[in-house]
């Protein structure tokens, strides 16, 4: 077993001992243990000794047997452990399996024809040395100028190849984008190279290179770094920060019982897979006492970069980061880069290697509390009479590293009951040469000397699978719109009426929606069974986005057909087991004709009703990235947040439970006392 | 001289000595010292003895006289302080007043024929009592079940009439908002009252009572409180929450020079009024030693909350908070509340009273520190090399409670030289009463038994007066967009192109822009004459801003004539001194017709150019909101965001500076050495 982060060899154990909480049994979705993964590749072995492995995940249980376990495990049987396997025969044939942990056989086990699953940390790393060693790519490293002998300070970054009509799906290829260091610690991305061999990772060779008809020589510009050593010696790193100590003397205000983290009102299991990374599943709130479901699954189930340059081969780069590479994957083990304060409970994660061995990121997964300023707050403007209480959230985190570019993921959790996902961008530009007096522009930035940056846009796919007070769910797309009513008419005489309007969205072919800003467009989604008793409403969570561009390359082109997910903001399917990954399951090398994935599945079932059934929402939101030098050499994290907030859910407040940090009332400030507070947890100074 | 918070009466001294910052001389946008106010007042009581004060506040010097004193204060005059004068005399006589505090005379005073000035704390403070003694609220409380003997617990926020056409602008009115308190500890919205006086404030008296033809009772249901004592009560404090420690042992790592706040990179001038509350001034870039002019002055100008219920009286609920009620003058003392964390420096707001003398709120404003997660971060996938940098970001904040509702007001300073206005809504929702059977749908929402809260609107107007490399700047709309070339040909072959659109906006009568989501709109604020060395585009300041509704009352309602920014999300117009308000000077009982402000100064100069010239940006911005439970008794804290970010403005990262939390160079790691850390900021426990 080897672990990722060389400093630490701690055995991966399911994550209960790691972390100082007590262990208890396992959960049908924990993500698959190194013993388990180990066991089923032992399996796979005896009858198909020659296959090297490109996962082994949990296969999670079908919906209704598990629910029926849930539901009285006493007496229901327990899901078995079945893992998932996607594996490589000889000549890149590709096998999908199921296998049973617990009957320790194989279930399923199938040639997928044509299809590429996706690309492996291992694969990746490979191409880098072949292409130094390459003929041809020495050949072209030459024409730019770089010798032979200087062949170790040519580096790639090797990306699925996306689709290339002149290779098709049969043959498993990455591309490999050049770039060269003056000094090992130089930044590379300061000097793209022009050409962009492609590689066949079943003969492990370069089978071809695109190279422009116009060259774009190395680029000459010195180099422009960010680590710490560099800045130091070029402008100096600042002084003047004073430190700022979060601290947690008692510890954590969450527990963490297997897998499930229970804190404040919340319950929520944390899964894990190569794909998606974090799994957040079960999810239930308790309202005064009473546990009320409120998803089933959250997942950020795929995205898609597409990048806005129409000459070739640019419009391979369209990367699916989640489809095409894993964000489970690509995760960071946070053993190094302290990149969160106070009292962390860290998750490892288990994946398999392509040897079929078990590997460990420690540290993957960051569970921890911060402070979040007022929760609410009110003063009596009689006698200053006043509450105010302050937030607390939960933070469930993971940060993946997809080349050049870095996503730092945040399910956050507030006592208000919204759960948040926020993304953070940060990493380096994806970069590429420039020739003598070439412009950059329209299609993208010059954001150092020499250096273009095209334009792009991160677009991500939330899969939300919701339980609101029950599986039993219907979406609403809901507009804020003025009365129809004419102004000086007798319903809305002075012309100031205005409401929410509310679309459902009842069949499979119709279940679809762009945003509008101009009504405020939300989504809510209801379970039209339960209504609130104050408000008469059905109780609801709303979708609350902000950042939604629509897909910017044009209807058919590639990405169009490729990223079916991304043509509208919201999707809604009805549930089925197998429907987990919008854009397909094995996502490399895809033509999108037809599309795969959640085009697919509406084609396949058109009249399906959406209507108080069991359905899933797909919400693609993102942003649009005109690169400037200010996101160079390194990008200055930019947040983005899609809300899921409980409206007519609750009969009040769901946080009152929360102790004020002061609180007074009229009859206190009239007796001249001071009201109650509760300062313990605020060290605040007055300078 | 009297203190709003009675526990402390410490001297108002311009803020300087009471911060433990060394005192430096002032500055001429510094607001008006108690002594200041005083002085003015003398002087305008030697002429005119028999005026009360409606606001004494500072007015500020023509940009042109403090740009030229900043540019060499050696040699050109200090501009003299000049206090703006509002006061009413006998008969609600308006006077508008200049006086020159160095002169000690009074240049300006004239009668404001028709005008009426903003409501103050003092004027909303006695209405109730008035109300409470008149026969004929006593005998609308007897219909409704309140017996004489308990007008005690009958209780209004007064509000300012808006604009109702039966009484005009002549006289000055407030329109009362009756409500019930069963003990004078329990909230009151919980029991509106159905009917609403209406208050003269001259002879204050109540004038006019508007009582709904059907009648709706007293609220039978019991009461719904949010504070400690009533939780704890009822369902109880939760007792799980651990301390969460944030501080700061050697101190914040900002100095204040008199009122001029020094962090990192920034320099800003903290002002305060009346009106706007915090007013941001002078705000400035160090971009490796050289100081940039970013924005000459930033405040929230204008605010207006439209509801949505066509029922007379409620067409006259759209209050405008500043201009109406005054944003400074309702802002909290942060004595009581500890609103913030960690280590606080306060400064204190000085105001005139009616009578004349000058009045001090403690702790006005809250300047502090907060770390900010993950500033930057890149890992390099084939050897784990890493630098990870922590952010911390200065805040600049007040809150203010408009009667019912809170407003939270943050000016956050980035390290990347963002800036960005966070607003978060927290308080209670203005309810109506309730009649049997009465559904609150589709104009409000029933949040508890008998509380109707009506849909309304959050509008609230962002003036920005740019300095972007200097005055001479220009707004472009951004959008992006598809290449206009066809999926297929020769320039888009693969339909992937895609670019920023850029529309100038060059005119007075053309300068304004909606929001556009599917075009991801934002627009930059530009200097046209200094380009970006490296990507050859002008500097600029970007507006991004999501949360941006169009204004939902109809064309030529009541609100849209009288709150004229709130119809596009943008106007710019050319920088005139004296436009800052865009709703009006004096807001109270404006008709809107012909509409104030924006739409008055656009329309005297339809032509003038704003190309390339000194221009504010005004920015409409804000939420729908349809109520329910979840919002009662008090509302869970709901922020929005609006961001100024730099783009082409600056060479590189602008926060390379700051030291990372950890960094390694492949080097390091090749040679196994673990690359620099810097922890003291961390306390960072794993449990």
């Amino acid at each position: 077993m080897t672990t990722k982060n060389a400093q630490q060899h701690k055995p991966y154990t399911n994550g209960f001992h790691t972390n100082g909480f007590p262990s208890t049994t396992s959960f049908p979705l924990d993500p698959l243990t190194t013993d388990e993964i180990e066991a089923a590749v032992h399996i796979v072995r005896k009858e198909h000794p020659d296959v090297h492995f490109n996962a082994v995940t949990l296969h999670e249980p079908p919906k209704d047997d598990l629910t029926r376990y849930m539901a009285s495990p006493e007496t229901e049987p327990c899901p078995h452990r079945i893992a998932d396997i996607v594996a490589i025969g000889k000549g890149s044939k590709v096998f999908d399996g199921l296998v049973d942990l617990d009957k320790h056989k194989i279930l399923e086990w199938e040639f997928a024809e044509g299809k590429q699953p996706l690309i492996t940390m291992e694969d990746l790393q490979v191409v880098e040395g072949c292409a130094r060693r390459d003929p041809k790519v020495i050949e072209q490293c030459g024409i730019l100028g770089i010798p032979p002998e200087d062949m170790h300070k040519v580096y790639c970054d090797p990306w699925t190849i996306g689709y290339d009509d002149r290779f098709g799906s049969s043959v498993r290829l990455q591309q490999a984008l050049m770039y060269y260091r003056p000094s090992v610690d130089d930044s590379q991305y300061t000097y793209p190279l022009d050409f962009c061999p492609i590689f066949n990772s079943d003969t492990q060779e370069i089978v071809h290179i695109d190279v422009p008809e116009v060259r774009r020589p190395l680029n000459q510009a010195p180099p422009s770094n960010y680590h710490a050593e560099a800045v130091q010696k070029a402008e100096g790193l600042r002084e003047d920060l004073k430190p700022l100590s979060i601290s947690q003397p008692e510890g954590v205000s969450f527990r963490v019982e297997g897998r499930t983290v229970k804190w404040q009102n919340w319950s929520v299991h944390v899964g894990f897979n190569y794909r998606e990374g974090i799994v957040l599943s079960n999810i239930t709130f308790n309202d005064k006492g009473n546990v009320r479901p409120v998803f089933w699954r959250l997942s950020l189930a795929e995205m898609v970069v597409p990048y806005g340059n129409p000459e070739r081969p640019h419009h391979r780069k369209h990367a699916f980061d989640l489809g095409e590479y894993g964000g489970g994957y690509m995760t960071n083990s946070l053993s190094l880069g302290c990149d969160c304060k106070g009292a962390i409970h860290y998750m490892d994660a288990a994946f398999v290697n392509k040897a079929g061995a078990s590997q460990t990121i420690k540290n993957a997964i960051c569970i921890h509390e911060e402070d979040a300023g007022i929760l609410f707050k009110h003063t009596d403007f009689r006698d200053d009479s006043c509450t105010v209480t302050r937030a607390r959230k939960l933070i469930i985190s993971h940060v993946f590293t997809a080349a050049n570019y870095e996503y730092c993921v945040y399910w956050i959790f507030h006592q208000d009951g919204t759960v948040q996902l926020e993304i953070k961008l940060t990493g380096i530009l994806n970069t590429y040469a420039m020739g003598p007096g070439e412009s950059a522009a329209p299609w993208g930035t010059e954001v150092y000397p020499g250096v273009n940056a095209h334009n792009h846009q991160h677009l991500f796919c939330l899969r939300i699978d919701p339980n609101v007070d029950g599986p039993q769910n219907t979406v609403f797309q809901v507009d804020a719109v003025p009365s129809e009513a004419a102004l000086g008419s007798d319903e809305n005489y002075y012309g100031n009426a205005f409401y929410a309007k509310k679309t459902k969205l009842d069949t499979m072919s119709t279940g679809r929606s762009d945003y509008n800003a101009t009504t405020s467009r939300t989504w809510d989604i209801s379970n039209t069974n339960k209504l609130n008793p104050y408000s008469h409403k059905p109780v609801t969570y709303k979708l609350v986005s902000r950042e939604v561009p629509r897909l910017l390359p044009k209807e058919n082109s590639l990405v169009w057909k490729r990223a079916g997910f991304a043509r509208h903001a919201v999707h809604v399917t009805k549930y089925s087991d197998d429907q987990i990954y919008p854009a397909g399951r094995h996502v490399p090398q895809t033509s999108g004709e037809p599309s795969e994935g959640i085009p697919a599945w509406i084609a396949a079932d058109p009249d399906g009703s959406l209507d108080n059934t069991d359905i899933v929402l797909w919400h693609t939101f993102g942003l649009v990235h005109f690169p400037a030098p200010e996101d160079y050499p390194v990008m200055p994290a930019e947040p983005m947040s899609v809300l899921l907030r409980p409206r007519n859910f609750f009969t009040s407040n769901p946080c009152m439970d929360v102790p004020p940090s002061f609180s007074s009332t009229p009859s206190q400030v009239a007796a001249g006392t001071n009201g109650c507070h509760k300062m313990e947890d605020t060290v605040s100074r007055v300078v």
